[in-house]
C-alpha cells in the first residue's frame, strides 16, 4: 500500500526541479534548483563559446567540480553538453531531462512590454527581438539561449523573467527623462532600471523577514556589487531606480562612472578626437572607482587596500562611491516621504561591514541607529540596526537565480 | 558751516556706485547701484551686439525708458553707448564717470582657480582665458566686457565675480567625477556648479532672514528659473550643488535636461545619425519641460496652462521638474545630514506659489510644514513655513545684480 503514497510524492519532487539560464554573447551560467526546498543541484558555467578553448565548469551539490573542455560552436551546443553534465552517470544530479519541469531564462531587456515574468510563446520571443536595440550586448544572447534550450528540450515550458520588469511601475515622473518626446516614442527612450530580479527579491525578503507591511511598507534596496544600482519600492513596487535606459547611470561602480553631466561625454569628444562609442566605453569599462582610483583595481577590496596604504584617489574613489549611495537614499527617502526599511544586498552590500555602518552614520537624520555587533556579519539575513531605530536596516542576500526559479515555478505550475 | 559736512557726504555717495556688467557674446546687461542704500539708479542691454540692428535700452529709476539704435560693432562701442546713458543730460543718472567707484563683472568660469570674488589684473585675465574651454561662450564675452571697461574708465578697479566661486569649497567626494583621473589631470573635468553668486547670495539671506546660525546653518536653496540649480551649504560654505562640468547636468530646466543617462547620448547619435555637439546642442536648447511638454514651451507658465487645459505631456512635465527637485532637497538633506532651511528662489522659486506647496508637501518626512496663507506671496522675503515646522522654508528673492555689487564693493572699497 506504500506505492501510490511514495508515487505521487515522487512525480511531485520531479515537476519542481528548474532549471536557471542566464545566456551572455559568449557565456551560459546555469543553476538546477529543486524547488521543493530552494536546494541548488548543480550549478555551472560555458565559458568562451564560439571562441578557442570553450570550457564547461560543472559543480554538483556536494560532489567534485567537473570540467569539459569541448568546443561549443553555439550556445546550442553548450546547452547540450550542460543536459550531459546534468545526467552524466558519475557528476549529474538528475537521470533525465524529464526530470526538468521548466527552464527560466534571465532575460535583460523587456522593453516597455513585459511589466512581470512570462511563458515564452513566439509574441515574447518577438518582444526580445524588438528590444535589441536596448539591450544589444545582452537581448541576442538570451533570444539564442531560449532557442536553444527549446531545441534541446522540446515541449518544456522556457520562461523570461526581465531585468527590467521591477521598473515598470515607475511613474512617468521618474521614468521619462527630460529630452524631446519624439524620443521616446520613437525608441522607448526612458529609465527602465536593471537589476529588477534583485532588487523585487530583497525587498520581497526585507518586506518578510522584517515583518514590514507587505502592501505599503516603503524599502530601499541597496544593490551594491561590482554593478551597483538602488531602488525604492511600495508595498514591494518600484517607484524609481538609480539604473536608467542602460545600466550606466546612477551609482559609482567597479567600472562604471554612474551619474555624469551628459556634456563631459561632449568635452571629452572633442578635446580627445574621440567618437560617441568610444567614450561611451570608457565611461562603461574604465571609470567607476577603476578611473577615479587612477586605475588601481575595479574590485572594492582592492580599492579599500589600496586608501588604507594612503593612496589618496582610492580613498576619495571609496567615499565618492558612499557619498553617491547616501545622495540617493536621501534622493529615494523624499521621493517616498518616508522609508520603513533599508536593505544593503550583493558583494559590497553583504560583505563591506565598514561601509554599511559609514553609509548608515550618515542617516542620523532619519532615526536610523546601527548595531555595530548586529552589523558584523557577512552574507546572512539580518537586522542591523537597534531596536530603537526608526528605520530599519536589513542585511538581505540576494539570489537571482533563486529569482528567477520562484518565478518561473510560479507560471508553470 | 554746511559745506564741509555735505561735501564728505556727497563724496562718500560718489564713491559708493557700482556699475555691474554682464556681458553675453552679443549681449551686455547693466546696472548702477548707489551702495548707500542699495537701490538702481539705472539699468539696461545692450542686444546684437557685432550684429545689424543692435540697440541700447536704458532703464534710469524714476525715469522714463530710452533706447538708442546705433551700430555697436564691439563691446567696446557698446560699454561707450552706456557711459554716455548714464551722463546724459535728460535720461542719465550721473554727471561724470567720476562717481563711479568700480566696475563688477559677472565672470561665468574661474576654473579651479578662485573661490572668491578678485580685482582683475594680468593674472586673472589669464585664467579667465585658460578657462574658454570650460566656458566656451561666456568667458571670451566676459573677458571682452572687462578689457572694454577697462579701456573706457582707464584707472578704476574692474572686480570679476565668478559664477563657479561658490561651489569651490565642494569636498572631492562631491565635486569628482567618477571618471579617469586623467581628465581632471588634463583639463579640470569635475563639478563646478553655477548660479553661485546667486546662491551665495540667497543662503546668506536665509541666514539672516530666517535668524540662523551663521556658523553651523544646514540651507538648500532652489534656484529655480528658466535656468535651475540646487544647492546645499553649511555655515554659507556650499557643500555640492546641482550643475556639473556645465550648467547642463542637475535639474530640469526651461530647455535643459539636467540629469539624464550619459548612454542616451550615445543612443541618440546613433539612432539619429548626429554627431556629439548636435546631441548636446539638443540636450540644452531643446529639451527640459519645452522637450518634456512636446514643445508646447520653455516658460514654466504657458507649460502650467497647458497642462490645466489637458495636455498630459505638459502635466508630465511639471510633476517630472517638482519630482527632480524633492530627489536633490532628499540628497542634499542626507548628505549634510539634516536640514536648518529650504529657501525658493528666482523666477519660478519667487513666484509659483502651487509649486512651492507641492514640493513642500513631499517633504512631511522632515518635519516641513507650509503655512498657505503665508505661501501666498510672490517675490518678497518671506517664511512660508508654520511656527512648529521642524525645517524652516522660506521665499528670498535673489539679486545677482546686487550680489556683485556688493562683493566689488567690499574688494575695493
Amino acid at each position: 500500500m506504500s506505492e501510490p503514497v511514495i508515487e505521487p510524492q515522487r512525480r511531485r519532487i520531479k515537476e519542481m526541479k528548474i532549471l536557471v539560464l542566464n545566456c551572455g554573447s559568449s557565456s551560459l551560467k546555469y543553476q538546477l534548483i529543486d524547488m521543493d526546498n530552494e536546494s541548488v543541484l548543480a550549478k555551472g558555467l560555458c565559458e568562451r563559446i564560439g571562441i578557442d578553448g570553450s570550457k564547461l565548469t560543472h559543480k554538483p551539490t556536494g560532489k567534485d567540480e567537473y570540467v569539459v573542455e569541448k568546443p561549443m560552436k553555439d550556445h546550442q551546443v553548450a546547452v547540450e553538453l550542460v543536459m550531459d553534465a546534468l545526467q552524466d552517470a558519475e557528476h549529474g544530479v538528475i537521470q533525465s531531462t524529464d526530470e526538468i519541469s521548466a527552464i527560466g531564462h534571465r532575460v535583460l531587456h523587456g522593453g516597455t512590454v513585459y511589466s512581470d515574468s512570462i511563458v515564452v510563446n513566439d509574441d515574447v520571443k518577438r518582444v526580445i527581438r524588438e528590444f535589441f536595440d536596448l539591450g544589444p550586448l545582452h537581448n541576442p544572447a538570451n533570444l539564442i539561449g531560449i532557442e536553444a534550450s527549446e531545441a534541446a528540450m522540446p515541449g518544456k515550458k522556457n520562461v523570461a523573467v526581465f531585468d527590467t520588469a521591477f521598473g515598470m511601475s515607475m511613474p512617468e515622473k521618474a521614468y521619462m527623462y527630460a529630452i524631446p518626446t519624439e524620443y521616446y516614442e520613437k525608441y522607448s527612450i526612458r529609465r527602465y532600471g536593471f537589476h529588477g530580479t534583485s532588487h523585487k527579491f530583497v525587498s520581497g525578503e526585507a518586506i518578510k523577514f522584517g515583518g514590514l507591511d507587505p502592501e505599503n511598507a516603503k524599502v530601499i534596496v541597496c544593490h551594491l556589487g561590482n554593478g551597483a544600482s538602488i531602488s525604492a519600492s511600495i508595498g514591494g513596487k518600484c517607484v524609481d531606480t538609480s539604473m536608467g535606459l542602460t545600466p550606466l547611470e546612477g551609482l559609482i561602480m567597479g567600472t562604471r562612472s554612474g551619474d555624469v553631466d551628459p556634456a563631459v561625454v561632449q568635452f571629452i569628444c572633442n578635446h580627445e578626437n574621440k567618437d560617441v562609442n568610444e567614450v561611451l566605453n570608457i565611461l562603461n569599462k574604465k571609470s567607476g572607482i577603476l578611473g577615479m582610483s587612477g586605475g588601481v583595481s575595479s574590485d572594492f577590496r582592492d580599492v579599500e587596500k589600496a586608501g588604507k596604504e594612503g593612496n589618496h584617489l582610492a580613498e576619495v574613489a571609496l567615499e565618492a562611491f558612499r557619498y553617491r549611495v547616501i545622495k540617493y537614499i536621501g534622493a529615494y527617502v523624499a521621493v517616498m516621504n518616508g522609508v520603513d526599511a533599508i536593505a544593503f544586498t550583493a558583494g559590497v552590500g553583504e560583505n563591506d561591514i565598514q561601509a554599511r555602518k559609514l553609509i548608515c552614520d550618515a542617516l542620523g537624520y532619519l532615526g536610523v541607529k546601527i548595531d555595530d555587533e548586529a552589523n558584523n556579519v557577512r552574507g546572512k539575513e539580518t537586522v542591523i540596526s537597534t531596536a530603537d531605530s526608526k528605520v530599519k536596516v536589513m542585511l538581505i542576500p540576494t539570489n537571482e537565480e533563486l529569482a528567477i526559479a520562484r518565478e518561473t515555478l510560479a507560471l508553470v505550475k
